[in-house]
């Protein structure tokens, strides 16, 4: 069967936007190619809001066919955080049938290069673009992340990451060339030459264990990285959070296909409930690289236990922001309130530990005590949520029922100085929908009350809690960043000061520790958010993550370069 | 102190060179600018033949004193193969002083910027170069290298693939650039504008565990990738080989001081006999890096237990080479011959199953006998090696009692078609100089007179053996090199033939179990050589190593980046 897309044809649709994201991660400059707005969409191929909609709609209570062999079963069970039932299932697979089948056509796209590998990925993430909004709601009705952020964060950024790791993969691959003749003079003799040819190869089956929170988004680095340097794709998701990764491996399957490629070299693990795949797939020997993101726990376990594999992990951290002094108390106030609002928290990059002096901080309104500083977040906050609709708009919903135990957990561990409030949702009476909780806390308290405030402060509380954190200095909450961040790992850490000095030492402290340090952000731009193409998630560097998206380091040891020599 | 060489110096006086083998490692044509001939030393700072060997000369029976922190004892006890005990000793070092004081100077190194260190590592290297016939001796006389050998692997080649893991790692930090300003537009409101820097940061301490035979040649690119990242380095040399990496860590840290850097940012580990330190060192938690060069034993060990640490090892395999048919059977043989005989295969690189089909292969002399092809490449050994002298110039000593043992049992292995042979040294006839055993396997028999064919030359034997595996077919022949690659390793495979088909199935094989091949080579290059800037020392993707020398690979993770980002 010929080709449906040819490589050529390929070439000419995508290879510009390749190079304009060759040129975005040198310059690290805005950029990008997948609008953020919704109403963007509906023209060209792309789904409308209400073609998206309904083609979510038309999902539910149905199987997601993706023709793999070695299907053995259909699994499914994932319920919204929001309250619906989805009813998908999916294949499942019969592990000694479907990894031969994926290794049976490694071997066409090695041998198709690192470009035309390059343009299928662009052709997939293309198509997955065409469905950001059917993606929206799969990715809102899976993570429980508020429709207009799971349609960002799961859309355009999602495919952002996703292009970032396909140009880091084809400008890794490319730095040798496919071809050298090598003449070496030997004095008054002839000289040795010799022909080369380098070819890049993939490492084997490449495994991508998904996550709740952000499943394409924390998905498609890896996903994109592994398949455009040439390894087949075996993707695992959550098992609550199956659906956004399905729809992608089924689009993948499709262009593949339409390429003239084997549609194996992507495939769905699913999962039956309590399942445990990811143990099993992660210690077999034809998985050669795993891309996880999720607990500390698990990604410990990756790391002792796949040693066959190259593993790339997202762990937990405990993100810390300084708050020292600033020039803009009211921008302070509510970007830092929108950060802890945003996804009820639940992202790995929330500040959780706010270190604020006890005695207090200056400020463009006049100096504020530690006790005013924490009223008024918490009055930040509380305005900003304060209107149901926007409430609900900014938290979605809590994603399990883990963090809501947390969360309520979380009143105990000290004096609240922001309670906790039930949004209702009407929409979705049933999504659990709760505001940030705001806890005083003392850095130099270790039992007070019977609590223990290290022991909250130094633990990753994942969900809408954070802890505003006395502490005696600038000094001393330097001093327990380093500490926090060389003990626990930290995804993001942000600072507000006026003082070039304690800027200076923060940025130090960051650097020795290696962390993404925000400073000063009064307006529109997130300490939680990143940037692709321009901003580091995670630095790789200390515990909370063993790699960055994206750098070379995340692409160049996913191939080899085999080189052939023979005398010229 | 102000420094006695400024950065404005160093770059006035290497960049050129940089940015030749940044050019060579993207074209990977020939390229070194380091000299081969000895004669080429001796000018312009640099030791000439005579100056060099009474350098070495000076150092026998003395310390080389490096000024170090926590220096507690005195320690050496080398010998040379070639008989002579150098009575050198080194500092030995309390390790809870040395690591603190190694970390001292990394903000500064840090500060200092890619472009800076490269320069730094540059100056060591030129400064190496001028000492290139002191330190052959030392090579010489620490690994059993013939003089030559150990001048030009342990001398130019060896400051090749420093410098272009210089080259390597100096491009990977530049990739991202130092800042960014960062304008997402917002529609009609004010764009969002964000300044950010990128710092490069040092993952810590790198330790540098050196082999035996190569102390140099696999030393400087892992020392030199990490130093240009930004990393101290630790060198724990061999105990048998202290003496050419002691050298070398005496001019980088002369370098160091003198460009106003801290010294310790380069240290010497050096052991009392029996101490075994690499296994303590390797699981401080100062320490980042290790970059391995030795058995596999201890490289698993590493990689299982240092897991704090990036990980580089260069482990053992089996290297084969097949042979098919030739239309230079002349070529071939004198080619195989010197690859067998080189430093008595003391090489990770030296061809060790010589895979010939048993039906015999077709040449341009006629077709020849299984039996033909063996005695004929036995004769070309015994003439390449019939002259003392000319052995002794190729041979080399043999480094080690394991070594002479392994070489005496190989004889029991099976029928010898080419008895090992006891040759003089005249100018040190302590020396253990032997030639190469060949002796005859079968492929198909796994027991024959009581010997394991299958267990031989499914082992690596280190040393001057090798094995003329009869097999039943080229494909036959293809099968044991795919099978041995995928269970042991390989660090080279080399093949001759003349069939299209047969090439192309062996090159198969090599991309498919990632291996590095040498086709038909029957002049001047041999399978055991690789060249810096052109060729790939192992592949890095099958059990003989885990990283190649040299790529990206081998340098992205030796160091993360740190963005600070603030609003504009």
């Amino acid at each position: 069967m010929a080709a449906e897309l040819t490589p050529h044809e390929l070439i000419a649709k995508h290879r510009p936007t390749l190079d304009q994201a060759l040129e975005a991660i040198r310059t690290r400059a805005y950029w990008s190619p997948h609008p953020e707005h919704p109403k963007a969409y509906g023209e060209n191929g792309s789904l409308s809001a209400e073609e998206g909609k309904a083609a979510f709609e038309a999902l539910l209570g149905d199987r997601v066919a993706l023709d793999q062999p070695g299907t053995d079963a259909w699994v499914g069970g994932e319920v919204s955080p929001f309250g619906i039932d989805l009813g998908v299932t999916y294949p499942h697979a019969d592990i000694d049938v479907l990894l031969p089948a994926m290794k049976a056509g490694q071997r066409a796209w090695r041998d198709a290069g690192a470009e035309t590998r390059a343009m299928v990925c662009l052709e997939i993430l293309g198509r997955i673009s065409d469905r950001t909004h059917e993606l929206a709601h799969a990715v809102m009705h899976t993570s429980g992340q508020a429709f207009m952020m799971a349609f960002q964060a799961g859309g355009p950024h999602a495919q952002d990451r996703g292009l970032e790791a396909v140009a880091y993969a084809y400008v890794e691959q490319v730095r040798t060339p496919d071809a050298a003749e090598w003449t070496k003079p030997q004095g008054k003799r002839d000289p040795l030459t010799l022909d080369k040819r380098f070819t890049p190869v993939p490492r084997g089956i490449a495994l991508l264990i998904g996550c709740n929170t952000f499943p394409t988004w924390n998905g498609y680095p890896g996903l994109f990285a592994s398949l455009a340097t040439g390894n087949a794709v075996l993707v695992k998701p959550h098992p609550r959070a199956v659906l956004p990764l399905a729809l992608t491996v089924r689009v993948a399957r499709e262009v593949l296909t339409e390429a003239g490629f084997d549609p194996n070299l992507v495939a769905l693990a699913a999962e039956r409930p309590g399942e445990g795949i990811a143990k099993t797939l992660a210690v077999r020997p034809e998985v050669r690289i795993i891309d996880y993101t999720g607990s500390t726990a698990f990604g410990d376990w990756l790391e002792a236990n796949a040693r066959q594999a190259q593993v790339y992990t997202e762990k937990a951290g405990v993100n810390t922001v300084i708050v020292e002094s600033t020039d803009n108390y009211k921008g302070m106030l509510s970007n830092l309130g929108f950060s802890l609002s945003l996804y009820s928290g639940q992202m790995c990059t929330t500040p959780q530990n706010l270190l604020i002096p006890r005695d207090g901080i200056t400020t463009d309104a006049g100096p504020k005590s530690y006790d005013e500083v924490v009223a008024d977040l918490a009055k930040s906050v509380g305005g900003l949520l304060g209107d149901d609709a926007r409430a609900n708009a900014l938290l979605g919903a809590i994603v399990n029922p883990d963090v809501k135990a947390r969360l309520e957990a979380a009143s105990g561990l000290g004096e609240v100085a922001l309670a906790s409030r039930e949004v209702t949702n009407p929409e979705f009476p049933e999504a659990t929908v709760r505001t940030p909780v705001i806890v005083k806390l003392d850095g130099a308290r270790k039992y007070w009350d019977g609590a223990d405030d290290e022991a909250a402060y130094m633990s990753e509380c994942f969900g809408p809690v954070s802890f505003a954190v006395a502490v005696d200095s600038a000094a001393d909450a330097v001093q327990l960043l380093r500490r926090t961040v060389h003990e626990k790992g930290a995804m993001t850490v942000g600072a507000y000061t006026t003082s070039e000095e304690v800027a200076a030492s923060i940025e130090e402290a960051c650097l020795e520790e290696c962390a993404q340090l925000s400073l000063n952000l009064t307006g529109g731009v997130y300490v939680n958010q990143t940037a692709a193409f321009s901003d580091f998630h995670g630095s790789g560097g200390n515990a909370a993550a063993n790699a960055a998206l994206c750098d070379g380091a995340f692409v160049a040891n996913r191939f080899r370069v085999v080189e052939v020599r023979r005398e010229a």
